[in-house]
């Protein structure tokens, strides 16, 4: 499969913001950018107008199923939108309605220019299923909860979820899926899990996803009840020495923040689904200057409502500068590497999330021409600030279109609506 | 001008929610909201599919031809910003330049279902020009500074330019064009200025836009100047005695909110513009439980990039739950009227802004089959968390529709594109 982008733009760090490069793709990766009009032979030929190709985005922290509950449940207060709402409506979760939510998801992912995305919760089978069928990429992984000290975790049913999970999709499509282990929340867990999933992790180079200091409610009663903070329990039982995503860390401490940046974790920013639960605000610039691998999510749609990573890379761009009180304080070339290849690097990925041959061809076109994308000075500013996701022209994820002006190649729309509507008018019946 | 929107959904406000519902305008208002279908001849009927009417958005907070600095100068301190980037540019304006850059503005607003907008700005008579061409509404002010505290500024050429643009376009088009005064700034005026346009103002009947506390910076000066807050000395001579409209109060203190309310004055918050330039965050529940009618700005383009006000509801819709760490400090039902009603009244605009019979028609049709909105279980959430510019399907302003599925009626898209294309290549040459 050879695909060309003709007349392709790519910012500067690719392609010294050249209007007219000529970028192929060759099964799934990127093997030639060049001046020079390539054979076009056997090859798909995109007519990209000068428009702006850039790296596919990654979706580092997602619930991809919470798309079902969209809109359910607004303005409540945590506790209350957790045990009034969510906890009752996941209760009723199906095989199914996770299958047909995640699809529902990716098709928005698709539609927003995100390739890949991490994903946390139940029935991760259905969702595995769904990632298959699509073509996007996933780092797929069963979140575990234990409250039982002398849980054997390893003999829990959610753990027999994620070995099952790692036997069907671990590297599933030469790479495309990826499984990683996943334990909730440090207050959702007890030490021996974590110690012993650590074990496992490592043993077994898995990766794990985390939720991590996302409130402040969370931060002091670790404190309280361990003595240490939410990463320096983590670290002490050894879950870090693993490749960790950890979620939110909105309320991580000095000492915290070199603790993550000493063990090489990957922070996923979540600007939106924290301001809209009121969590509070991740002190980004903090994090970067300390070196730590940040990387941006949509959290679930539930708390978000969208899946939309361009949105929470715009969020981040200007919240950091309005609550420091320093225009300065970011700037909005910084800001793209969040949302691609610091994100790829989180999910195992080092080939991905770069425009530059050898890399995997994650790709999406950005409509430079729309009114509200002109005039353009500069385009990083351009992504940072104003371009939205109807600029998404295509995305392609390995070397595979998946979604092109509107539509879909690899999910049947129409079939999808009429799932997805019986799905969402029984779900609260 | 008769038109009938068909199978339309209202808000629950509006329409009980009720999903099949027939509006009819004719000429300038909304004249029918019926079960029944009316008489269908001699009309333009819009089939709604079920999709949302609302009121339009008004944009109280504007300077429409600063589109033409998109990204030019980003990420500077406030200062630089204006000191090195903007000033000098604005230098280098022209009437031809400030009317195809507010006509291009004039586009992306339409687009994002934007009916109106006040304008704040320089070679304002070509701003008006624009506004008239294109049949969007607008409140026009020239801004007005002075720097020597003798100046007589009823003889300022400013002045004289504010008068010339209410000679040619107070009431225009049946009031679809209006004119204020405007005082940019405390810190850019002098309180005799001040005190002697405010009467003019009131003499006149005229409304008047400002800017107010956006900065620390500048509020703190003002105190330390005057003694006073910026509100206290624009309440002492008698500004806010005219109807005003004062953009920003990101710093406005207690005794400031009790004036605001005392006096009706509308604020336009501008929380996208707020957080770029690093000015800070608006104490917006405050405002709304001291009953002042706040409102909606984008404030220009080279501080925001966009003029779109979905996203500026939005962003007000969590950044306070955010900032104040409680979810449910707003709710997302409180966040249309900001961008509706209360922008309308802002304008003075009493009948505009509501989908009620005997109000101008103002609408815009809303899509809530796209794959971001659905799920919806509540279409208030939809407008405030998920929604964005894209799901415009159709904006009318007094009973014209002016943009339907992509396209403009009032505006030749490629000759405005073509000249656009002209202004902004040679602008910075």
């Amino acid at each position: 499969m050879k695909t060309i982008f003709k007349n392709a733009t790519l910012l500067p760090e690719y392609g010294h913001g050249n209007r007219s490069l000529y970028v192929v793709t060759e099964d799934r990766k990127i093997t030639e950018i060049t001046e020079k009009c390539p054979n076009l032979s056997e090859a798909e030929v995109v007519e990209c107008n000068g428009n702006l190709l850039i790296p596919a985005f990654y979706n580092t922290h997602c619930h991809a199923a919470m798309t079902l509950f969209r809109g359910y449940g607004e303005d409540l207060p945590l506790q209350r939108w957790l045990e009034e709402r969510i906890f009752p409506a996941e209760e009723k979760l199906t095989h199914r309605a996770v299958y047909v939510a995640t699809k529902w998801a990716i098709a928005e992912m698709l539609k927003s220019g995100i390739a890949s995305f991490s994903d946390m919760y139940m029935f991760e089978n259905a969702v595995g299923e769904a990632v298959l069928e699509t073509g996007i990429k996933a780092n797929l992984s069963r979140s575990i909860v234990s409250f039982d000290p002398d849980i054997d975790i390893l003999k829990d049913s959610r753990f027999s979820e994620s070995c099952e999970l790692i036997r069907s999709y671990q590297n599933a499509d030469d790479g495309r899926i990826r499984v990683d282990l996943s334990l909730h929340a440090e207050y959702t867990n007890v030490p021996r899990a974590c110690r012993d999933l650590a074990q496992y992790a490592c043993e077994n180079r898995l990766g794990m996803q985390i939720h991590l200091s996302e409130t402040e409610k969370e931060h002091q009663e670790c404190k309280a009840r361990h003595g240490k903070t939410p990463t320096q329990f983590f670290a002490d039982l050894g879950v870090l020495d693993t490749p960790t995503t950890a979620a939110h860390c909105v309320w991580v401490e000095d000492g915290d923040i070199a603790i993550l940046a000493q063990k090489g974790v990957s922070v996923a920013h979540n600007p939106v689904s924290n301001l809209k639960l009121g969590s509070g605000v991740m002190p980004l610039r903090k994090l970067l200057d300390a070196g730590v691998n940040v990387t941006l999510g949509t959290d679930g749609v539930a708390s978000n409502n969208r899946l939309d990573m361009l949105r929470e890379m715009q969020t981040a761009a200007i919240l950091h500068k309005g609550v420091m009180r320093d225009p300065a304080v970011t700037v909005a070339r910084e800001m793209l590497p969040l949302a691609t290849h610091n994100g790829a690097l989180a999910q195992g990925r080092g080939d991905c999330g770069k425009v530059q041959i050898g890399y995997r061809a994650d790709l999406v076109l950005i409509d430079r021409n729309s009114v509200h994308n002109m005039p353009s000075y500069d385009d990083y500013a351009m992504l940072a600030y104003s371009a939205d996701r109807s600029d998404v022209l295509l995305t392609m994820v390995d070397g595979r279109i998946l979604y092109r002006d509107g539509a879909y190649t690899s999910i049947d729309e129409e079939r999808l609506r009429f799932e997805a509507r019986e799905v969402f008018a029984h779900y609260f019946d």
